[in-house]
């Protein structure tokens, strides 16, 4: 099990967190859910991951209460994921490893931006908003191109509408626009 | 390359962190460091992992600028692992993972404490002081096993080194003692 998928002998919260969202791809699900995607063909255009794994990783963070399966149609039933209220609490560490990764591991600036909607703040490295204090919840965060993503941004459906300016959770179909 | 260990397609800054500390056992290495744990034998005790694995993710991480080798000995020479600049702005998101899998994930109660050493107080979920305000740096935060400990530390000489309360940063040897 050394390479397996749990850390059974780490008697560590962080341990614990990993078994949940460490896997390859876990994380960037979790973004994107944030972002407003929800339905399965979506996460696969977006994350250009084989079905198998997104499969898999989807089932694993319903079964860990991160996310859950959500009806989005009715006649045929389709089910989409959304993020539960655990699921929401992991924005702050998801926003503190971008940000880490654009200020360590990656050029040209950022590719998005993310304000307090209330006043339109971009928020500082650690979430919060410098003009009214304390951290924004997701649902209060706007998203947006920065100015380095012009030239850069992916032409999938879902990259092009996650890159009009929108609310976290708020959820994005890109066909039906 | 599609469980490798790059998200070429993913222009995202999360993507570009994960490339640097998404694999397996990258994050509790980064974790041990804070604790300060430096050596490598220290490191293999502690984490349980084979001696290739914590090879590699040290190189890996050095190669990223996350850790730096520094000498602990001078006849013969020894090298450690500390962290640089970058490595340490990692401790907000790995702070808030694990206080994320101290709510969801975990049973029992806190494994570790972590209090603003300037007045003892127990930090907030996301790493401030909530006596004096604001965020608190690594090197200002004494760590402490949790009430639910007792029965369940590890019982290397690692793991007992790390169970006296102590500075973050502050290099641990055990067999120093």
């Amino acid at each position: 099990m050394a390479l397996g998928t749990d850390y059974a002998q780490q008697d560590c919260s962080l341990a614990r967190a990993l078994e949940v969202v460490g896997e390859r791809w876990s994380l960037l699900i979790v973004r994107d859910a944030f972002y407003g995607v929800h339905r399965f063909n979506d996460f696969l255009a977006h994350l250009d991951i084989p079905r198998a794994v997104l499969t898999s990783r989807l089932q694993a963070l319903v079964a860990a209460g991160v996310l859950r399966k959500e009806p989005y149609q009715s006649s045929p039933v389709r089910h989409g994921y959304v993020l539960t209220s655990a699921g929401r609490e992991l924005w702050q560490p998801i926003y503190g490893l971008a940000q880490w990764g654009e200020r360590n591991a990656s050029t040209g600036g950022p590719r998005t931006v993310f304000s307090h909607a209330a006043c339109g703040t971009r928020l500082d490295p650690v979430g919060a908003c410098p003009l009214c204090g304390g951290a924004v919840a997701p649902e209060n965060i706007t998203m947006q191109p920065g100015p380095s993503a012009q030239d850069r941004l992916r032409q999938d459906p879902v990259s092009r509408a996650l890159a009009r300016p929108h609310r976290l959770l708020t959820l994005v179909s890109p066909d039906a626009d």
